[in-house]
């Protein structure tokens, strides 16, 4: 039994071109006309080479070794410069970059796909590019002519890598409490601003994979209000473009449940010469823009985080005999019980709905940029924004309990080292916090995005799924309950926060269940590979929607 | 804020005189006819001082450092020696062995609240004596006067620690294939036996805590049928009474996930002298005799590291403020927060109500050893059968996925190790393999102890229970289940298997739901601090009842 991963690109192009028809909607778009099957196909396999080969090697060096500390330098685990060097030097991150920038200009469908298969192989390696895109964007829709011919042309490509330097000590969750400093004032190479401050939970903020890190950091203008209003968005490089080190340090790195293939350094800017990027005070929009696209990618972690636990419990099963499963007469596959069936099959359909979810997900992001049709775009921006936080959240969830239930099949060898399942664990949880804690993601689903307008967009977005009748009947009962919400929340303002886990995992199933039937209507979708997971979903999956509505329906007819 | 774990004592007395009346209970039974309310409360403070004072402050050491293995020796985490001396010498392990022995006598639920303390200050630590009560019985009802003699003395004091050798590399949940050597073979100090063989995941099989370590091993003799009616019992010490070492020898130690101070040995007998404990072929018998008491001590291991978690979080939600909760002008505490609130309030319905189960059991399983009346004691013999394996699984399984829960209070602050509650996530997940994995819990009970009488001993256990109507009513649901299922497992053999694990889920709610009702009706039980448990075991624990049920119910109107 081979203990790295190994991704899996057929399942990933059934989900796309039988299930989803992705070469033809992508056809439509102007900037993907000449996109087809068999471009696709041929990403998705030298994606799955490149991922199998290079990168899922490196996992257990990246989590045993781990990043090192020393002096102000972070040295990355054996293996992970070279990896890296080949990763950007072969065109990968710069795969749905623009081709004006050195990028191959291919839909953002296929970065996720990639990422996805990265994530299930090395979660760790995964972090330091895990940025890069979300900062170019952000420097190509924000930054002025001066910062795009600086910093623009080696981040399209990956030459460079990037961090977002939110986080404060005293500032998690919320930025609007960010007090780290910018200063008017002219530097070398044409800076604008200085920076000084502390930021913490920073991905990659020091490491050897690159010759330059571009930071970008939030902080607050002299004459700045307080609160998000006040924070601006500054361009902080690690190298000047003269060569000389700037003032971005990092003092240290923290020692964490996992990961650790992943430096999360604390950094300390001092005197550090920076660039503002878009306006000032609108730090945090220059960077919400990239929220949607970020979350996703998030949400596809959990999915690939259990991919993984999957595939490694899944051979384990097959290999390891103990006990009489029902009716057999001599010592059975671990497989062939029962309990350790419903745990794989559980798995299975989370990820295999959970794919049809995302990636439908990630051709809406698509469409909202580039379809001719405004109404069009507009109507796949609001299924984005809404769908997005749902399958961070519960797909992050499921990629952590998920994971667990896999170690589960390993009976005591999943606690120790050896299979390597109690690392995906481990990798796994942070992805319930990051990008948003899922218990945000619910607030953010319900409180702004659901009930503003009494849950129209929701039923909406929902109305526009081609559903079976029993499906409509879920999407009917959410609608039912945002209206409900939106009510009773008039008078008892704390009820929507009260509910919004429950509301945001009823949609997650309701949704799975949507995508369920997708599968089994695609060419195909008869076969017991995927019938299989279907019958599992109904089984275990399904129920959890009733006792959610119930949990809601309670808060809502109770007089607190 | 105090990293370490405090344990409650207050608490504890509530639930086991308020709620239980214990002092009343033990003193009708014959050998605790001089305990009290008094002696309780010292007992339960004295053990929550030393476990708060001595074993806590360790619990990061433990962790960090662990236990090392060099050239087939371990050394403990430093502190771990001087605290094992303190804890034997001062009397604690000793607590509920007989007087006569040497110990102290008192009522088994003593020694679990103290090591429901002990779990939760420092559950690597607590591993060394874990199985030290359970070796003690063990000799004790099957030893023969030479290896009484030989042994009881130092194992009822706790000088020596003991270890169960049980799985091999081919054997873990199925102990039948299990493949060491027991020879027929005079030796050293009347040995009767020469053991041959290999062990692995053995818990303190070697340390430098204690002079002497007792290896409780599984072995098969040369005539011995195969299958687990070929397997005898064998005490092998690590140093022969005559002060010479014996050939059981450590080859290495785990890699784990978390329990880092507890060495996970993999042991190598090899020409190890040994006497045969009880009758050949009764090995199992003679081991599992213990079972009951071992599997409870694992259910509060579960309780213990969800108070730990929850511990930690309460303190951080009260230090820590981000972002407004609804209705507040300002930035409001985390702990006001509804979804901060909803986590420890979970949390600490399944401690409190946890609780009140699981000390009942305790009671329960003194009354099965020690009632006068034999009917009486046959009844609370099948109360611990049916309610142990319930809360094995269903505590173990909410200690992770709680201390998890919990961990997202902390953010991205909970990820690192900073604040402890990662360890204490780590350390709880192997609870749900050990001493029989979770899914074997369900079968267990399901198959075991549910089905053969068709549900009768479990109703006659529920309605043994002092139940308000909802409650027995959720008892009928779950007792004509059982009947049901009886009936369909005729003709559907693996029926069972598939919902084994819903109805161990269905019975521990319904257990909770009982046990929560008498929290609130005991003295004190209207006061804030018990209700508001309850109100949340209401809204967010109960709704699995039906959710459970309905799954059965599913599956037993499928056809297959």
């Amino acid at each position: 039994m081979s203990l790295d991963h190994r991704p899996d690109a057929g399942a990933l192009g059934h989900v796309l071109t039988d299930v989803l028809h992705a070469p033809t909607l992508l056809s439509t778009l102007p900037p993907h006309a000449a996109y087809d099957a068999d471009l696709q196909r041929q990403v998705l396999e030298g994606a799955a080479e490149f991922v199998g080969g290079v990168i899922a090697p490196l996992t257990r060096v990246g989590d045993e070794v781990g990043a090192r500390f020393e002096a102000g330098k972070v040295t990355m685990p054996p293996g992970f410069r070279e990896a890296y060097q080949a990763f950007w030097k072969d065109g990968w991150p710069a795969l749905a970059h623009a081709e004006e920038d050195g990028g191959q200009g291919l839909p953002i469908v296929l970065e996720m796909a990639l990422y996805e298969m990265l994530s299930a192989a090395n979660h760790g390696w995964t972090m330091a590019p895990g940025l890069l895109t979300g900062a170019y964007e952000t420097l190509k829709h924000h930054g002025d002519a001066t910062v795009k011919s600086l910093f623009l042309p080696k981040l399209a490509t990956g030459e460079w890598l990037a961090t977002m330097c939110l986080t404060e000590p005293h500032a998690g969750s919320d930025l609007g409490l960010v007090r780290t400093k910018a200063t008017p004032q002219p530097g070398p190479n044409g800076a604008t601003h200085r920076l000084d401050g502390g930021k913490i939970f920073i991905s990659g903020g020091e490491h050897d994979l690159t010759d330059n890190i571009v930071h970008l950091v939030l902080a607050r203008l002299p004459d700045a209000p307080p609160g998000p209003k006040g924070l601006s968005l500054f361009v902080v490089p690690k190298c000047m473009p003269d060569g000389s080190r700037n003032g971005a340090h990092c003092d240290r790195i923290e020692e964490k449940m996992g990961l650790h293939g992943s430096p999360t350094c604390v950094m300390r800017f001092e005197d550090a010469a920076g660039w503002l990027v878009g306006e000032a005070g609108k730090g945090l929009g220059a960077m919400f823009i990239m929220m949607n696209a970020a979350r996703l990618h998030v949400a596809l972690q959990g999915i690939g985080l259990l991919e993984a636990a999957h595939q490694r419990a899944t051979a384990y099963s097959l290999e390891r005999r103990q006990m009489r499963a029902p009716g057999a007469r001599d010592t059975s596959l671990i497989a062939e019980h029962p309990a350790m069936r419903r745990i794989l099959g559980t798995q299975r359909a989370w990820i295999d709905c959970g794919r049809v979810l995302a990636y439908h997900t990630a051709l809406e992001l698509e469409v909202s940029h580039a379809h001719p049709d405004a109404a069009r775009r507009e109507a796949a921006s609001r299924w984005c924004a809404l769908a997005t936080p749902i399958m961070k959240s519960a797909f992050t969830d499921q990629g952590f309990a998920g994971a667990s239930a896999c170690l589960q099949v390993f009976g005591g060898h999943g606690y120790v080292r050896e299979w390597g399942i109690e690392q995906v664990v481990r990798d796994a949880r942070v992805a319930m916090i990051y990008e948003g804690t899922n218990e945000i993601q619910a607030l953010d689903l319900l409180q702004r995005k659901v009930l503003p307008d009494g849950g129209a967009a929701l039923a909406g977005a929902l109305e526009g799924l081609v559903a079976l009748p029993a499906e409509r009947q879920r999407f009917a009962v959410l609608t039912g309950l945002a209206g409900r919400i939106t009510q009773a929340a008039t008078t008892r303002v704390d009820l929507p926060a009260w509910v919004a886990d429950d509301f945001l995992r009823a949609c997650a199933v309701a949704l799975l269940a949507w995508a369920g039937t997708r599968l089994a209507a695609a060419p195909g979708g008869g076969d017991e590979r995927w019938q299989a997971p279907l019958r599992a979903l109904r089984a275990w999956v399904l129920p959890e929607f009733e006792m959610r509505v119930r949990i809601i329906e309670d808060r809502l007819a109770a007089s607190t």
